[in-house]
């Protein structure tokens, strides 16, 4: 498989998905500017990758706390905490990888600052070991969802690219590759980043299955004349009640799968749900700048000067439209609010 | 207002549309080959602008015919529409203009191939001189459909650029500007080819508009947080029952719009009705290259080598999904099948 995000010899190396397709490269991460910026400017994208990459952030960044005073030292444990959260707004697992290491260091209850840096470290590598565990166990859990000689649909990018490896929901399609189902994928290529388009079409035809990139406005007329089973999409953010923000996009198709019968999944670790927000209307959207949209992705210009622009990257699916979630815990049924409370009690 | 299609002393002038909205750019055509190259690489494109530009490429090719025999003319009569028919297949305005030119030349009756040749040219021009009190009609009879302080989305181009002036759906925006009607327009940018980011929001920036570009797989956020009234969208090609074919996205689009509740119009000149096809299932789609996928806009790759494509330049919205169809001789309402047949009768 492809190592998106590599910790090895104290360095963390991850793969610049900028330059993807035409190019692969690693940058190395050495501080916490180094990953905001990675995050930010999206050379790692995808809510595990960017949980696992914010968590070495942390230790980056409690490491180079100067202070040997506890309480001086969680002062600015904390500033980190935020400022790595301003990365990008609408990943969950950003802020929960942030959150689990605080509070695995606050529990272990250490009065040197020594020790504490070692433990964020300790726990940063935790994350990032444990989401490739659990990124395969979706693609296992999920293989009930996956008959053999089904065509699939796929927006943005949920695969390996956007995580340490397997990824989610394409985790699903390289499981039933491995167990030898045959299976056809179309690609939404996935604007105005063109995750589909640069990454999942990368990965999927790297690892010989069959893909075949559209535009997303295409989805439409293949739901209608092409036999499609299934679409999957992974998650940034998933309410108490099963709305789902996801890559910008996910609500429509998900609304064109209602209306064409076609079955809508969501593929996400349980570290995407956000508890404290009842609904989808809770969840921060991020905004980004014009320029994805004015101008193409070697910044030449498609559109006039000065045109104004909307650019939300993420949008919010009713739990109404989603056909199942699938969770390292389970595969999660409507109605979701109940079901949710009752997989968290396991 | 902006002149696409400019006939003065002789000379067929363009707007090179592929270099919008960078260069403001006129080609001269000559001759057929001229005509047909400037359709087919989409130089000029636009249901009616196709129309008026194919009825200028009949009359250059008649021109050129050697032969003075009015039975050997006709054969090579014959073979020049073939040809021009060849450059776009969907757009039904394209062999509309041509037979009609031909029919014309044959209710003449002349005996004598100089007298075809200049009934041919004097019909070309007077298809394109239709064109512009045609697209303004549209403009005006839409009126009804739009209050004052409107929120309009559009897909594609279907203004002044797509045909000699005014446009179709975008006439009914200028027409209510003129009227001192507030309005607001979300402009898709469509993909792959962006003539929504290109010509849509140059024009109506240009024309003084309040526009906001959006990439298409926002329309559905847009829908359901901002406040949409309607949307208006052009036509290639409409069958007896309704059934539209429209640039790809627009079946999606209707979807969306009837899922948010949203009317959704398609505004079109008569010559677009293809009364030979019962529904939208004989439409011919138009399949493009790959590279308008894989490449971006200036060539370069943003989508890995050798992937596979699917590329749709189409797609065909049901009638079901049409709130009403806007042409010159009213606004026709469901049932689409019944009161097409009796606008034809008046």
């Amino acid at each position: 498989m492809i190592e998106t995000i590599r910790w090895k010899s104290g360095k963390l190396k991850l793969i610049d998905q900028t330059k993807l397709p035409k190019i692969l490269k690693y940058i190395i991460c050495r501080n916490k500017s180094d990953v905001w910026k990675a995050i930010h400017t999206m050379q790692v994208r995808g809510a595990p990758a960017i949980g696992v990459v914010a968590g070495f952030g942390l230790a980056f960044g409690t490491e180079q706390i100067k202070t040997k005073n506890v309480n001086l030292f969680y002062k600015e444990f904390d500033k980190i905490i935020y400022y790595l959260k301003t990365s990008r707004p609408t990943a969950k697992n950003l802020s929960w990888a942030l959150e689990r290491i605080k509070n695995k260091v606050i529990d272990m209850g250490y009065n040197n600052v020594a020790s504490i840096k070692k433990a964020a470290f300790d726990e940063a590598i935790a994350i990032y070991k444990e989401d490739v565990i659990l990124c395969r166990k979706l693609g296992q859990l999920g293989q009930k969802l996956i008959k053999n000689n089904v065509t699939i649909m796929t927006i943005c990018n949920a695969g390996a690219l956007a995580a340490v490896d397997f990824g989610t929901a394409l985790s699903l399609i390289y499981e039933a590759k491995n167990k030898g189902k045959n299976l056809e994928v179309y690609a939404l290529e996935t604007r105005p980043f063109l995750q589909g388009a640069r990454l999942t079409s990368w990965e999927l035809k790297k690892s010989g299955i069959d893909v075949t990139l559209i535009s997303d406005n295409m989805a439409a007329t293949v739901l209608k004349t092409k036999k499609v089973d299934l679409i999957i999409a992974g998650a940034d953010r998933i309410a108490r009640n099963g709305d789902t923000a996801n890559k910008i996009g996910t609500y429509g198709l998900a609304i064109l799968a209602k209306f064409h019968k076609v079955p809508f999944y969501i593929v996400a670790p349980f570290s995407t749900f956000d508890l404290k927000l009842k609904d989808g209307r809770q969840i921060p959207i991020e905004e980004r700048k014009a320029k994805e949209l004015t101008h193409d992705f070697f910044k030449q210009p498609i559109a006039p000067k000065g045109i104004k622009v909307y650019n939300p990257a993420f949008d919010v699916t009713d739990n109404g439209l989603i056909t199942a979630i699938v969770t390292e815990r389970g595969i999660i049924y409507p109605p979701f609010k109940e079901n949710i409370a009752k997989i968290l009690e396991k």
